[in-house]
């Protein structure tokens, strides 16, 4: 028996997220479709993360064992060969029997994209947000402190949510415009539902006025979801980045 | 009565191209749609050219006359409400009444992006000619001069052509790379019938070194279709600048 790590990317638009639903395709099934069409055997694959339905994964890291003897280096162009093209083996890698998508990650990043223009990009549907009016970037930038840091972060989940637990450490929370494109990175060691979308959406209320920076930090310490900005859509968020090591977490968070 | 010249954008997948056909829906009766709805008037636009199923435009010229008094600089907006998220207005300038698109127009840019790497990207499915073999750059590059200047193209041209004239003037072709994205640029006074396609398959067979640079001199003088590459696939094609004055092909040419 074999253990593999599959680094993919996806376009999220035509699925319902990475983990099986009843009400439509997922991500998941294709990617073990494709495995079994190649090994014969249809494998139990465990993914970093659950994803939204339309959310896109520019990096995206998955386990499954099997007993094929297939070389790791030609398991990408095998797999490839029967994933749909919104769906993209990027790398394999052969790991210890031990190791786990999910249980092993340290953590991720995110990246949501928001187009600021009065035209909408007719090559950018579905994979932005698309924001005719002005945003004041210094001040998202200002507010990004306050989600930076172990906090209990319960305003900025959904109250569908079922933990118990909602502290999380974010790493980072940058805001950067280049040219019409607006980019927010969230990296951190763990995401509450929908938290990554709200915190977007609480940023946007910054951008346009209707909150301070400093008011963020009175709605984390809320622990009110009703004070939050409402929940971005799910078309200009990004998995970017999963983590496996902290000298990556380290290199990366310098880098970007 | 008054004469606008509209500026758009247009992803080019969902339509079967600019000019209305009978077997799918044209990017020009969305357009004629659009000005329906906001002038109630059904006008007849002229494009400044026709262009294949499948192809984009990053952008694209047409001329219209209508009674409506509404201001100029309000007309992309109130058409962008009305257009498909494929189509946006970018610009909307007021000519004199003998202004057309197409007889006015001096001169197109074509751009043409091929996706050089083993794995396909899920992000630019039907934007780009995936392309996972190696090419030769520079033999590409040696070859666009044969292309360059006034020829009869003949030999670039579907044989499907109804032109008896089939000498253009090409202004420039150039080769570029940046990362995996290998963009073409070919710009002159006139296309014949699916000519920049044949020309961006016969870069391809110099690039993947069935032909060499002086084999596409021997090509064009043969005036046979059939020595030429094929025609590449529409997907990776863009109309990129529709020109209206010589000054702008001076300056963008030289920019480019």
């Amino acid at each position: 028996m074999r253990n593999f790590l599959l680094t993919i990317r996806f376009l999220g638009t035509p699925y319902v997220g990475w983990q099986v639903q009843k009400n439509g395709i997922s991500v998941m099934e294709k990617v073990q479709d494709a495995i079994e069409k190649v090994t014969g055997v249809r494998s139990d694959v465990k993914g970093c993360s659950r994803t939204d339905s339309g959310v896109h994964a520019n990096m995206y890291c998955l386990s499954f064992k099997t007993e094929s003897t297939i070389p790791t280096e030609k398991l990408p162009i095998a797999l490839n060969r029967k994933l749909p093209d919104a769906i993209t083996v990027m790398s394999c890698e052969e790991k210890t029997m031990d190791f786990h998508a999910r249980y092993n990650c340290l953590g991720k990043e995110y990246l949501y994209k928001i187009h600021c223009s009065r035209f909408r990009d007719p090559f950018l549907h579905q994979l932005v947000l698309e924001y005719p009016r002005p945003l004041n970037v210094r001040a998202m930038q200002a507010a990004c402190v306050h989600f930076e840091g172990t906090h209990d972060f319960r305003s900025f989940c959904s109250i569908r949510t079922d933990q118990e637990d909602t502290t999380r450490t974010l790493w980072w929370v940058k805001v950067e415009k280049n040219g019409e494109m607006l980019e927010v990175r969230v990296a951190g060691d763990g995401f509450l539902f929908n938290m990554v979308r709200i915190i977007i959406g609480t940023l946007l209320w910054v951008g346009s006025g209707v909150l301070s920076p400093e008011d963020v930090l009175r709605i984390r310490e809320s622990k009110e979801r009703d004070y939050a900005g409402m929940t971005a859509q799910a078309y200009g968020l990004y998995l970017n980045r999963v983590f496996y090591n902290f000298e990556e977490v380290k290199k990366f968070g310098e880098d970007s």
